[in-house]
């Protein structure tokens, strides 16, 4: 629970309308909104749903979301993960795919909470590592990260085969 | 199967000791053999096995690994890769953690060839993206990426939080 009240919760499939409409506003705030492909149903098949029932029942799936609900009752943030893997420490860490606050509900603190509760889940699977990437521009939100602690990986650049190239490997 | 005979499958739990020594093969390869804490007992509990019996099944785990066998019958290569996600999408993608070719064995594509079992895997799932690292300096790798039409996502930083600062967030 964050200190005003604030409280979190892993998503349902009951969840997944207003899961699209976060990721919809992520994009928009992105400016690339064009980019967005899911849809209801391939969220419904991919992800990875609480049971509202018993929360620590998790549907098979890609992807675990976190949303978050301020005091007022609205849900306002979200922090969508998978797990990723290091040989090197021979554990799984998490990677923190996306991370969304509503802009009304900035200055709050909600985006460190969506982390910390990514942060204890490394903890709870017995892992060591909390990934995340950002844009290399975004000097706002890299400052934000530093004073959390992170740091940057510069040293790697990242890889992707999509699209054509991608069905031409496979073949 | 490559063009020369050799063959990919799935590790099973029993590869678990050859998987270790790949690892601290790449490890030397990387100059960090002390980098690496990975031992067998965490291998064998975090890594997904195929069932040797009925290769389409795995155990519960966090990643998956191929073994490629050259035609003189040694495992000489590997690719370890777990499930990553995509919002925009909507669909899980491939993430290839580690790949590494015994050097004794390079030159003849297996490289190559188990890149593609990923791109494969991505299709197979449904997936869109087939994604790595690699570091910035290291140009041989990043021109052969290249010329498999992988494009460098030069734009993103990489962060990590880890030892003392995730447990800090974790609190």
């Amino acid at each position: 629970m964050a200190s005003d009240g604030a409280t979190i919760r892993h998503a349902t499939r009951e969840d997944v309308p207003t899961i699209l409409s976060l990721i919809h506003e992520l994009a928009l705030y992105e400016k690339s909104s064009s980019s967005v492909h899911a849809t209801e149903e391939l969220l419904t098949k991919t992800l990875s749903h609480a049971d509202s029932s018993a929360p620590d029942n998790f549907t098979p799936g890609y992807a675990k979301t976190f949303l978050l609900t301020a005091p007022e009752g609205d849900i306002c943030g979200m922090a969508l993960y998978f797990y990723n893997y290091s040989t090197w420490t021979g554990v799984p860490g998490v990677y923190l795919e996306d991370l969304f606050v509503q802009p009304a509900y900035r200055k709050r603190g909600y985006g460190k909470t969506l982390i910390k509760a990514c942060a204890k889940e490394v903890v709870r699977i017995g892992g060591k590592r909390l990934e995340w990437s950002c844009l290399a521009w975004n000097n706002p939100s890299l400052e934000f990260y530093a004073s959390l602690g992170a740091k940057k990986k510069d040293e790697w650049v990242g890889l992707r085969a999509e699209g054509e190239e991608l069905l031409k490997l496979a073949e």
